[in-house]
């Protein structure tokens, strides 16, 4: 990955903001900046194009693992917290004003760091400088999400093999992730959902000890993390025989999920995407039942930006890599929900996630 | 689940702290106070003994779940996020001040907040208020723990009989993991470990696809999470012929190990129970490789208070659950680290984790 790139583009975004430096405590924004995996430390990394390299601060658990993976940083192993040891840097260098990560780091870390600083150093509170750069991918991270999207689309038929009436849905859930650590993923994206039944309803049905049941929707959402980057998709499946309404909710999510990807191109805001699907499931008479947003997109976080959503402004540019998922719940009835991960393209976009949006009925 | 006695408690305690109510943002103090798991909401708790039933925040996703999980609190599904939404009933109700969560809201979120409130209710950071009251687990809290223990150490002869040369720690980690999804647990309590080899000297190796190797030490630190109760626990085994180095070490943590449970008893502190184990294994020569601190409390969250470290003074009291834990790591050579859960009880202290500590050998 382009450490040293990432690090210069950020390093010329701080001098437009007018800040001498910013410490980074997000730590899948460490990561996308230097390469360190750890779940602890914090990464300064200073303005301009001068001579200052970035300073990477972690503790004592991960010498080791800092020394192999940091790229284009100096490692700092402290004693205190990593935001703590950071304050003698910045006041050591003298820096006048310090970006934080407003939306990252907690009131009471603020609070210390200012107290530490002691008005030598001044805080700025900034909001997604790090994840603006993350939302647009270079080609080595589509790649990389590309793997990610064909391993998680492969854990699919595993789903298929493992659902009988009788099973819970944690055995399902537990099959397709063993099946992904043998395929060579880090691990699942977020917790496995397997919704079965009425528990279909639910739009976050985390695989339960409920056994499946001789009818119903089951909606199965899942992702992996192969190398860094996440994958996310669901698809939804029938046991037993599918009624008039089943087949008529299935139809209607199929074609809302058609309808936003219609719309995904440079220039479309997420509010736009969102809306083409609302206003097919509108049309269709299950508005009501859709009762969250459409899509967001997915790199190291499986949740991060841009957000496609009602009241999202922002344009979609090439380099995107988003979740198109609408789903429909109707209390004791059952739920419906399709996602793709789609890239956006010079031209439009490209529909990653490999599986079949036909109705599955076991 | 005593959900009335706990939001008594929290209201008592916030009527001394002087605040007229607490806005509960981290999910898990928002699970202990009111049953709902989801992972999205917010829960405003009033002070005092009055009338005021609690009020839980949340999305549309989560209509139906709030509804069956919420114990003792009054339901608003929302449109906007759950602290803007709360906002609206602090002004309308004329909260003079409200407390928040320091250490888990973000300082963005602080803000916002305060812009929201307009001056009319003023905020009060507060820290740990929620978390001191989970530090002392009831005795149904205390059941559930013991079960999430012994499903964590019945997967340990799994792990055993999936390790060999040649197998990927990923895989094995994988075996264990499907156990305890048949076994019934929600999920791992963390990122399982299996550091085998010289990644042994990693203290946070989580699994990888890098192959058991023919000798060396194997470090597994696994946990569960059973009906919302999270475990804990390491075991080192021992792959090939066991060198007199890798021997001595064994023993060095072992002995460590001991030491520190034989500290724990009520009005021990955090400082004292680390040092033993300190101590221990700088006599054997090892002191410099203990790179972390020997514990933590274990509940809904896998790491939670008390913590056992240097410089921790605060007292043990009965119905505490910890993890003792140290661990050397010796780069290039290995590592041991052998952790238990352990109740603290009216005269000393009861090991929950039933596994041997002997060395095994494979």
């Amino acid at each position: 990955m382009n450490y040293l790139g990432r690090q210069r583009k950020l390093a010329a975004s701080l001098g437009q903001a007018k800040v001498a430096a910013l410490l980074v405590t997000h730590m899948a924004n460490v990561r996308y900046l230097c390469g360190f995996t750890g779940s602890s430390g914090a990464l300064v990394v200073f303005a301009g194009d001068g001579p200052s390299k970035p300073v990477l601060f972690t503790d004592g658990r991960y010498t080791r693992q800092a020394a192999d993976e940091v790229q284009g940083a100096t490692v700092v192993v402290g004693k205190k917290s990593a935001p703590v040891e950071a304050t003698r840097v910045l006041l050591r260098r003298r820096v006048p004003v310090v970006a934080v990560e407003a939306n990252q780091l907690s009131y009471a870390a603020f609070q210390q760091l200012k107290q530490l600083l002691g008005g030598k150093t001044r805080l700025k509170p900034l909001s997604e400088v790090v994840e603006e750069l993350r939302a647009n991918k270079e080609p080595e991270e589509i790649e990389q999400i590309r793997a990610s999207v064909l391993l998680a689309a492969s854990l699919f038929p595993v789903a298929l093999s493992a659902i009988r009436p009788g099973v819970s849905e944690n055995l399902v859930a537990g099959e397709m992730e063993l099946q992904a650590r043998r395929a060579g993923a880090e691990k699942m994206s977020f917790d496995s959902i397997v919704a079965a039944g009425a528990r279909s309803a639910l739009p976050h049905g985390r695989a339960s000890s409920q056994p499946i049941p001789d009818k119903g929707f089951i909606i199965l959402d899942w992702g992996v993390i192969l190398a860094g980057y996440c994958s996310d998709m669901t698809r939804t499946v029938h046991v037993g025989p599918v009624s008039a309404v089943h087949r008529k909710m299935y139809k209607a999510v199929r074609e809302a999920q058609l309808a936003s990807l219609e719309v995904v191109r440079p220039g479309a805001t997420g509010a736009e995407v969102d809306r083409a699907g609302r206003q097919a499931l509108e049309k269709a008479g299950f508005g009501a039942f859709f009762t969250h947003s459409t899509g967001h997109g997915v790199g190291l976080e499986v949740h991060e930006s841009p957000r496609l959503a009602q009241g999202q402004t922002h344009r979609l540019t090439p380099g995107m890599v988003v979740t198109i998922e609408p789903g429909i719940y109707i209390p004791d009835e059952g739920g419906v929900r399709i996602e793709d991960m789609v890239l956006v393209t010079e031209s439009g976009c490209e529909v990653l996630t490999p599986t079949t949006k036909d109705l599955i009925t076991l």
